[in-house]
């Protein structure tokens, strides 16, 4: 359907301009709030003119905040042309990451459901300009959003102004399947009435003052998503070492037949698991996450997952494609809501999610490393594990046991920063086997950890460090402390955990 | 009001006998799940004879399940008799601190409000016992407890046998402070509909199937409770800090003038910070928290707190006197509830809680060690400041800046232990000073953390660490890796972190 025809509002027909000039709404010293959350309905028309006119020497320095990750026309294009000062909560763009580590820009990654609670509250300031790609505007002025929701419901309420980017590459079909539902700030919140995980509560659009809205641009730049993770050996051992113990819990009374509802990060494990769901004996499963990428289209299609909620479609581009032709189907078996919802600990913990969650790193305690290399240097940003792993049934981290060729060990004495405690992590899972934490104490989950998870290369190391550990006065959580580091140490001094 | 006349059941009236009798139900090997929370409402007459019997010789060792610390008669005698084989989730006893750490005992510190859920799902296994410490049991055979609920509630429900001890020293005026609400295992999970802190959504009783009741012992043994912590003068000012904060915030518009429900964790520097509000001009105020301490009661008298929910009275000699004397004032005032309820975190997000809790130590990135000194040696337990810290509206850490004459900085490079992450810590207060951390990153924290919250004698040390840090090729969290616990190993070898 064309640009016009998306512009149901009469009203608003007049904010239409280009985005050149939309773009100059935007100031230096500004804070910007989008919408975007993975490579999935973030703007880009908009971020692309703000780009050129810093590349063309105007100075302009923001603050960034989004719902999660978003595509090269925003934090790329933006972060080379050295515009964005300050971003929260996540992202996965080479360019921004290599910012964030070379210090030019402020980052801190935040649990996903906070930000937007943290939007309302005013701990971010206030926020200048929201800039939000959309379906199509309703009659009443509703926006309507497309791959993502996000935070973009917070960034409309708060903002000063609203920018709004018409997409016509994203099917009118999607229009829909969007469950918008916003809480109240303290003391006036009430229960967020979600007791299934397709429970719809809320309106398909996002409301917003009209009279904010100072500029809607066209686009038809499709989302710049990314290749589908391939499913390697190792992240097929983990799978089925995940399935096995599902098959497990379920035997032992602890998990109904169709187990509980499924979170999963994105990547080759969790394409691996999920691939992994589909040839084994569950069915009528359910998914309340994050992302809906391709292989729950393939569960979907395949009739395991009747239902689906997430707050991103995040597909491949074959996934995409998929998306487009059969954008009524999915939308029929899938709703996407505010991630304040999606990743809200309230519903987590009512519905009983099994979180399965990527680590860089997992020490012999169970603390979990899931964003800084080295103790150091930011990968992504902590995003929603954390919201899923703290509120969780049951929750589960994956890394494969070693890095670098072998030189890195993803079981260590100590991680080198903690994102998840021991109190919240109960199973970890390697391609060497899986280590059920739940009910142990310290020292009985370091052996468990090292014997089912390390790399047979690294074992002697590590229970030469627990050993040694264990005759020290103190035995709660034994450590070396002078050595606790010692196995990154290495490696930041010689290439190698090993020598 | 004596012990026949408290067991209004007249089924049950036939399970009575001495608590020597009703100790022999628990054998070696067995699961105990108790009543209890801080030293306050746990049983102690069957516990006493169970130390006895093993003090005699025979072989018995438990897991033992509570809501929280207990007093002597259960985590000490049992601890000096070499009972408690394996313990969760809390604890403060001196004996049992030192069966943890010499290696003993296996412990393992859990999120509270995971545990009723964890006792639920069958994460501990089977609970063979629950030892439920009561007023009186009602007509229908309905439970109530004393001075806690905890656990108790979910003991009964999941025990193959329960004991009950009636303690005629509890004033039968505790009869309707409590509300015993029990969410259902997902799927069936509903949302716990309180919405204001003095909302009352359950029974004044906890439901059991009496045909598990195997013994009803009577016991009038007062609670052990701990004497008051001293206010000093390093608390007067942590709370001074607190107070002007907190008016700022209102003054900011970022929290109502009556402020949000506050929660407060025990010790000297809560009573000071509890006491400062007396002071202050703040009123109407109320409080969602675990524990209804002696400097709560001050608030209720002053006529500041118009309503106080925990799942614990926890007074002092003094204040166990106050509340003997008083039960029906400060029961009017207060609700007890289980500590699913009590510490659960869809309630406490939604309340938007200001929860304040101590730390051991705290880094110069915000995470916060609350439970393993120098790494491995248990102090008590992460408890609830997980469960508030996650949820909360505003999350506030509080230690004084130095520790053991000036040898200990509070205020380390990277903590040795972390308990709450960066992503959870909003506010660190010493008697230095405040640092405010929202919206900063990670390099801007450490600079304010240091200059703002450490002691001018660690200063230098801090900076110089951080100085070098940021000489690194990685800047998102600057560390010097095999440095980064210097600190504690120049303590564990010289005495000192200076040198």
């Amino acid at each position: 359907m064309n640009f016009n025809k998306r512009i149901r509002n009469e009203f608003l027909k007049s904010k239409v301009m280009s985005a050149r000039d939309a773009s100059l709404f935007i100031k230096d010293g500004m804070t910007v709030a989008s919408s975007g959350f993975t490579p999935s309905g973030y703007p880009k028309k908009v971020p692309l003119e703000l780009a050129k006119r810093a590349n063309a020497g105007e100075k302009i320095e923001i603050s960034l905040i989004t719902g999660a990750s978003v595509g090269d026309e925003l934090d790329g294009a933006l972060s080379r042309a050295g515009v964005i000062k300050r971003r929260y909560p996540y992202q996965t763009q080479k360019d921004m990451r290599n910012n964030i580590n070379s210090g030019s820009t402020f980052y801190a990654d935040h649990h996903l459901s906070h930000v937007p609670q943290h939007i309302d509250y005013g701990y971010y300031g206030n926020i200048d300009i929201a800039i939000v790609e959309a379906l199509c505007i309703t009659e009443d002025g509703g926006i309507v959003p497309t791959t993502s929701v996000g935070i973009s419901p917070q960034a409309l309420k708060n903002a000063d102004k609203i920018i709004v980017e018409i997409n016509t590459s994203q099917p009118m079909a999607l229009e829909g399947v969007h469950d918008i539902y916003m809480t109240e700030k303290p003391p006036k919140r009430k229960p967020i009435p979600i007791i299934n995980p397709d429970d719809r509560i809320g309106k398909t659009y996002m409301e917003c003052d009209l009279e904010k809205i100072v500029a809607i641009v066209e686009s038809d730049i499709p989302d710049n998503v990314r290749p589908l993770g391939a499913i390697d050996e190792n992240s097929k051992k983990i799978s089925n070492h995940i399935i096995e113990f599902l098959k497990d819990e379920v035997k032992e009374g602890r998990l109904p037949e169709n187990l509980l509802p499924l979170q999963s990060g994105v990547g080759s494990v969790a394409n691996a698991v999920l691939g992994g769901l589909k040839e084994s004996e569950f069915t009528n499963l359910t998914c309340y996450t994050e992302v809906i990428q391709d292989s729950m289209f393939d569960l979907i299609d395949a009739g395991k997952v009747k239902f689906a909620s997430g707050t991103s479609f995040t597909p491949s581009e074959e996934g995409l494609k998929r998306l487009l032709e059969n954008t009524e189907y999915y939308a029929s078996h899938c709703i996407l809501r505010p991630m304040e919802i999606s990743n809200n600990p309230e519903v987590i913990r009512r519905l009983g999610i099994i979180a399965m969650n990527t680590a860089i790193e997992i020490d012999i305690y169970g603390n979990v490393n899931s964003t800084n290399i080295m103790g150091s240097r930011m990968m992504n940003g902590i995003g929603g594990s954390g919201d899923f792993t703290r509120n969780g049934y049951l929750t589960i981290f994956t890394t494969v046991s070693t890095a670098k060729n072998g030189d890195i060990s993803s079981i260590v004495p100590m991680v080198s920063h903690v994102d998840h405690t021991e109190h919240d992590v109960h199973i970890v899972v390697t391609e060497q086997g899986l280590a059920d934490l739940r009910g142990l104490s310290p020292r009985e989950r370091s052996r468990k950890i090292i014997e089912n998870c390390a790399h047979p290369s690294y074992k002697d190391l590590l229970f030469d460090y627990v050993d040694r550990a264990e005759k020290n006065a103190y035995k709660h959580t034994p450590h070396v402390i002078g050595e606790a580091l010692a196995f990154h140490e290495r490696f930041i001094k010689n290439g190698s955990m090993k020598k």
